[in-house]
């Protein structure tokens, strides 16, 4: 037997060292210079053909690599680490989130069993998540990779709950009455994804019309219920929202929790961008009712500024929520003693059996700044969203789209004599120019079919004067759109 | 209004960069030197304490936060990095994988739309899945956190492939019949859990018998759907495994294949641990069924050796797998130039909004070592795997629980005398003192109902010297064992 070892570690630690120091200074004075540089640069030709190429088949020194990432893939990042990001939903991360990130990494445990610290640091981290929130010390969560994964899991868990069935073992198709779950029409579109995967199907959620704020009409809400009933649907769940995607709207949540009880409801909500707005006094009150929500999702890369990916799913009833995923294979099975001890295995309450140490940037950051810093930097952005509103208001041909809530300001261009289509294209060529240009990137929804800018604010790097550029520019590309482009 | 500019930004951006010099040094000094420290100690109950602290109210200085880091965290560490850990099914990692995880976490995209360069590594890296597993390139995929969600995603794209069928929209309670998913007894957890959460149900699944070589036995399988069909259920899909987590068997793949071609049935291959076999010569031909399959499951963070967390879902039909998936929401509108235009959203292949950069690791990582490198690799802890079996077998007292298949061996200590129970008490025993010892970390099963030590090698750090310490070391700690208890 052949018995020379080959390994796939370094043929020279110390240049491996240098290279990790190389990333670390070159990550430092990216981050540090960040403001001064472009938001955002077009990819070569070129650039994307290396990117293009087949398989390699034999060993690059790493350097060598490195410095092939360094000319094709560094300078063409996304850009959500600028002052001025504000596009979808996207947080900044810190560098020590960053730096947490490579000691996780560097240590790899996969953290789902066994004895060992990063379980601890896991369980530290759900629980200071669930003092945030309010929720009750017995209340259980995990961990996932955001928004999408945390609604998911929160439904699984709601749908499994279901009195007087066995979901599980027995799947949908046994049931006699289909299942109905409800939320907005500006509910984010992971809830309905979520549904489509778990089994409900896209028809059987209904969507209730919002108000002039957008926010859940509760009187249709019970309406439709009631009706619901009448036709023999099952109901079962409400998801409010709290902070919608396109306006950061949050649902009447008092309304919902109170028709949640009244008619034996899971009443989730999807805080995956706005429920840390709880933080911010002048929210708080708004928010209560999440401390009395059966579920909730939220996301910690988002508006807690840890760098990809984290979110989390809180859970108020911990027995439901185990027994939605419990299971112990041969393999898996739990010792008092050694490393396959430890605390409760947390694939009992999720879907993954593979999870790194994401807990770690989490419990890094909340050391380093202290609740007290996140509760002033959220209550920043939503300032800084109230202030770029007014500066639209205060400038002649600008346009307020919706009722600024949050961070989330939207916003158009308006000359006064242009019809919708021709808005559509001017606003549409100022985000484009606006991102190409290097400035700034907002990103653009449809309200009410209008065509409008979008600034979702996240962002722990945005400084006020950041919204007052915007604004600037957002007028001097504006005017150049108009005069290049016939808009007769 | 209050314009004083807050950030989470470093107050001082040099210590900043010297903190992440010292993380750099202490992970290579770790990792250099891993061989030699235990693989495993127990946490003290004041590290426990310190870790079941109420949330952090204030700043603490970043250099005290890794103080406190390295004195409660990093030295109780799981182990998978060690050259002796073979524990349930995971990978070792490598240096540049992890700065690659530096790089990824610091740039902080969010790789799901938009025109930047992770978009397209990305899109490299599922070419280069693609070539691996002898997918064709028109195929498409999608990179997750590991096996579980890997599966979920296949089988979900499966469900909602049945043909005059709109699970999607109508959801599953409207189904006639009960759809049926066969798989075998030794097949991974996640497959039911998975079908459990897309509303499936666990009592229709058909775990079919295994042969002595714990493979399906495809003539009860065939049994099994004929018998399905007969009786009103509706069979829709197969799982094969490439390598099951307790003994590293494979299903007789091409015999599925033809099974899934007759009955029109999606053929899953469940490759979570074993599909990279396929990279080891003398297992290509076997897995050759694989390049066959209607979907694919496997992971990079176990036997690709890179870090937490990635794994990869491949499906033949891409537009089977969009159209599973697929969604526009309004402020997600992809444009044609700028940030927002790019390449085709991959949120319409997963279940995911947020993505991190998880396709760094894997690109840096190949572009580092190349597909050779690898393929040298997994061979290297197959023959391992084998030796350890010879190593057993040639030493009285000790036994092979299983035929060794890819890179797992199961044998246990059995000095001849000793019933089922005590067997079984000895070599749990075993198994608590060699971690609890910090020499080795297998970790255990049950084999027909035998509890055994599980060796699962992954590790792109071990030496075939290291198996020859787990043998001696079994047998020296079997002897303490034998004589401490009382075993008559």
């Amino acid at each position: 037997m052949d018995k020379e070892n080959r390994t796939l570690d370094p043929r020279d630690w110390e240049k491996m060292r240098n290279l990790g120091h190389q990333m670390v200074d070159d990550l430092i004075d990216y981050w540090k210079g960040i403001q001064e540089k472009p938001i955002w640069k077009p990819i070569p030709e070129e650039v994307k053909k290396s990117l293009d190429e087949p398989i390699p088949s034999h060993h690059m020194d790493p350097q060598e690599v490195y410095n092939e990432f360094k000319e094709n893939i560094f300078p063409y990042n996304k850009g959500n680490v600028h002052p001025r990001f504000f596009a979808w939903i996207q947080g900044t991360g810190t560098p020590l989130g960053t730096f947490a990130d490579l000691m996780a990494s560097g240590m790899n445990p996969n953290v789902t069993i066994g004895e060992h610290a990063p379980m601890y640091v896991d369980k530290q981290v759900i629980s200071w998540c669930k003092e945030m929130m309010g929720f009750p010390p017995e209340a259980s969560g995990i961990l996932v990779s955001g928004g999408s994964m945390a609604n998911i899991t929160a439904l699984t868990v709601a749908r499994n709950s279901i009195k007087g069935e066995n979901i599980r073992k027995s799947g949908m198709s046994h049931l006699d009455k289909k299942l109905i779950l409800y939320c907005s029409t500006e509910t984010h579109s992971c809830i309905q994804k979520a549904a489509e995967i778990i089994g409900l199907g896209s028809e059987n959620i209904r969507e209730i019309e919002v108000n002039e704020f957008y926010e859940m009409r509760s009187d249709l809400l019970e309406k439709q219920i009631f009706s619901d009933l009448e036709n023999g649907f099952r109901p079962f769940c409400i998801v409010g929202t709290s902070g919608t995607v396109n306006t950061g709207a949050i649902d009447p949540l008092d309304e919902i929790l109170r028709i949640s009880r009244m008619y034996d409801l899971w009443f989730h909500v999807d805080g995956a961008y706005g429920a840390l707005a709880k933080l911010d006094p002048i929210y708080e009150n708004r928010l209560k009712a999440i401390e009395k929500a059966d579920s909730l999702a939220f996301d910690l890369h988002k508006w807690f500024y840890v760098p990809y990916e984290v979110g989390c799913t809180l859970i108020r009833d911990s027995e439901k929520h185990r027994a939605a995923f419990s299971q112990t294979p041969n393999y898996l099975i739990q010792e008092k003693r050694g490393l396959a001890g430890g605390p409760d295995s947390l694939n009992h309450y999720g879907f993954e059996l593979s999870r790194g140490f994401k807990a770690l940037k989490v419990w890094m950051s909340l050391k380093e700044n202290g609740l007290e810093a996140y509760k002033g930097m959220i209550a920043q952005n939503n300032r800084q969203a109230e202030y770029l509103g007014k500066l639209v208001e205060s400038q002649e041909g600008l346009e307020l789209m919706a009722p600024v809530s949050m961070s989330i300001t939207c916003y158009r261009m308006n000359p006064g004599n242009l019809p919708e289509q021709k808005l559509k294209d001017l606003n549409r060529e100022i985000l484009l120019r606006i991102q190409e240009e290097g400035i700034a990137a907002p990103s653009s929804t449809l309200l009410k079919g209008k065509f409008t800018l979008r600034v979702a604010n996240v962002n722990q790097r945005t400084r006020f004067e950041d919204m007052e550029i915007l604004v600037r520019e957002t007028i001097r590309i504006g005017k150049e759109v108009l005069s290049d482009l016939d808009f007769s």
